[in-house]
């Protein structure tokens, strides 16, 4: 007998159909002996449709009660759920965020969690019931409603997995697992056996949107044991882990791109000491996050410098330099779209010299030139035109040897709450 | 500077305009120099769109988890409420039932307040917010989350009145207040300017729809002032208090009729002690409310009698008759329907003797025949046939001297939660 944690994101309990499906395919799990606690998102469109309505009301809604509102749709689902086993034939019940246990810090609409105290679902379990749990949510010491965020019921999944110390936390969604690349673009990609949690932090943070990147970090963190599956079929998915084996000798795991990128450069800055500080301790206090930071050589005691923001924050990030040219004097600053960060992944880069160089040649060799570079121990990022996408991550997935013949199945949009 | 908590059905806020009409009215209440706690029900059809939803996955849920489903409408109102609310400029906090501090007994669906603890209610208004409470939803000493049944709106509202001491409590509704009858059979009902508890318990238990009678039970034991009055205008309502001044010396202050009665009739009882006491202890055994009982004289040893039922609890009624058969021996058992029951509830009755002979004089002159008779000290309710009802309401409010010469408002479908 061992101890699961199944999470079931939105599109997988989209409708009536899918819900009865999920609550066989736990009741399938119970019976080959295991204990099943289950976490469950809003059922497909619910909390857009709230928001939608909420916003007719109040186009800037409080955060406080965007949460009170936005919680309902995860309440929802595990009522259904719960019902859905019970007409099955097997005893369930469900539990809101708070009423399993989880706590967290005030920060409405992206709570993090500070404890977990899950004697209901323990003692639920002890009862020989499925349990059910709402994704996303918790609350505060004083009681109030929060949201973690997107990728929240993966976290929620996750941390109750450390919590009550389950032997495995699968993450159900509709892809058949983790992919050396998006399968939409490379259709020889390949699903991979197992990744470990590094890795798949870096495939998560470049925008591979199966799994958040806090849930992957909590995993870590906890050494939780994950497995990414599909919910239409049985295949055995991707377990990720501490330390996963190298498949097939691979030094690259995986090809991840991020369209979310726009590059503010800004040129003839004095290179005084202390400049870079200032300017991004100001992008800092505005919450803009910056992403690759290239500065070229200095000419004269003045420099150029250029780095990646997302498009939303692009007009924030201008507005933030243009506010300090006063205080620190540049000739011109400027901002470019239709970018795309492409990167290699892989834990067995940082024994393997050469490996970047052979990107840098793989890219070129599309005709495509880079825009900017960064490096980390397992990884490697290329800025680059958005247009030269698809033949730039088809051709990496070819040169460091990941193409499959198999088709990759390639599900519908991502669950992502 | 007054404390109100204001009470708004499903209908009241049942879509954004009427939301943001609420919003405003509760904003004027606040601009007059007074704290304000709203209770809300859920928005419109939320409940039973939500409920048919849960039908599709199991036809018949567990109590526990259909609680956890119903209880987001009111979740969903309350914090669209709120919104509305800061966006017309003022503050205010949402709280759930458990937020709120509304502890009940365990059982689902119809639950009873055991304690509140309005802490946080409090708190916010001593910040100057206005609070908006959940209604219709508490959790248990445990932490489950229970629902009040019917009229549990209602219940938060008075509940909450008495526990933070407000001064008074208003049941905002569709309609202008407490009528003398339902303006929709007697266009010159009038509406009451005052009304003491035990006449709107008689009302409300007898189908004039407006206030639950747990609501009003509850006000009269924690002496709550209460206000019945159109959530679509100004107009003053109808108070309900202790000791109601007797409206223009009038005996009788309304007619309520309840068209939801079946008649079971046994002929032949043998006339032993205790028949009775057996009979009707195995109906309460099946959990079903017996209305008026009356016994004919005995003749050779053997007595009828007949009760009344709800249309709904016939056949069980029926059902356990039979199966005493044995045990207590009668001739025959028959059950009849299309009936309605009309009564008189007046305080002053008491003092007035000749007011019964009156309403059976009233209903003969309509050609109807009295089937059953039953009274209370402010109260007289005679079971006929329901053809006759609209005859016969009119006929009795024209004969206690209610007749107005303005023509009732008449609103909508009434709130109901």
């Amino acid at each position: 007998m061992a101890l699961y944690v199944m999470k079931f994101g939105g599109s997988s309990v989209g409708d009536i159909e899918r819900m009865q499906r999920v609550a066989k395919r736990i009741i399938e799990k119970q019976d080959e002996g295991h204990q099943c606690v289950v976490v469950v998102s809003a059922m497909g469109d619910t909390t857009d449709d709230l928001i939608d309505q909420a916003r007719l009301l109040n186009p800037n809604p409080p955060a406080r009660e965007m949460d009170m509102l936005m919680t309902v749709g995860e309440q929802i689902s595990i009522a259904m759920l719960s019902m859905a086993i019970h007409h099955q034939g097997r005893e369930a019940v469900s539990f809101t965020g708070w009423q399993a246990g989880f706590e967290t810090e005030t920060e409405h609409g992206r709570a993090r969690i500070v404890d977990i105290r899950p004697a209901k679902v323990l003692n639920a379990l002890d009862a020989g019931k499925i349990v059910i749990v709402a994704g996303f949510q918790g609350t505060t010491a004083d009681g109030e409603i929060t949201t973690f965020g997107r990728g929240g019921s993966d976290t929620t999944a996750v941390a109750l997995a450390a919590a009550i110390q389950a032997d495995t936390c699968e993450i159900y969604t509709d892809v058949d697992g983790i992919y050396s690349t998006d399968p939409r673009i490379v259709k020889c990609a390949r699903k991979l056996n197992e990744i470990s949690y590094d890795e798949m932090l870096e495939l998560a943070n470049l925008g591979a949107a199966v799994l958040h990147p806090r849930a992957v970090e909590y995993a870590k963190h906890n050494n939780v044991r994950l497995v990414v599956r599909s919910s239409f079929n049985y295949n055995e998915g991707t377990v990720v882990k501490e330390e996963a084996s190298m498949e097939q000798g691979a030094v690259v795991s995986g090809i991840a791109y991020d369209k979310n990128v726009a590059r503010i450069t800004i040129r003839g800055v004095n290179d005084l000491p202390g400049v870079l500080a200032k300017m991004f301790g100001e992008l800092a206090s505005a919450k803009i996050d910056v992403d690759i930071i290239v500065q070229s050589g200095v000419m004269n005691g003045k420099a150029d410098f250029s780095f990646t923001v997302s498009l939303e924050d692009r007009l924030g990030a201008l507005n933030v330099i243009e506010n300090i040219g006063g205080e620190l004097p540049y000739e011109e600053v400027t901002s470019e779209v239709d970018l795309v960060k492409v990167s290699i992944v892989g834990a067995g880069m940082v024994s393997h010299p050469g490996v970047a160089a052979q990107m840098f040649k793989a890219i070129s060799d599309q005709g495509v030139s880079i825009k900017m570079v960064s490096t980390s121990e397992i990884k490697v990022s290329c800025v680059i035109e958005a247009g030269k996408l698809n033949d730039v991550v088809s051709a990496l997935h070819t040169a460091y040897g990941l193409d499959t013949e198999e088709q990759a199945f390639v599900g519908g949009p991502q669950d992502r709450r």
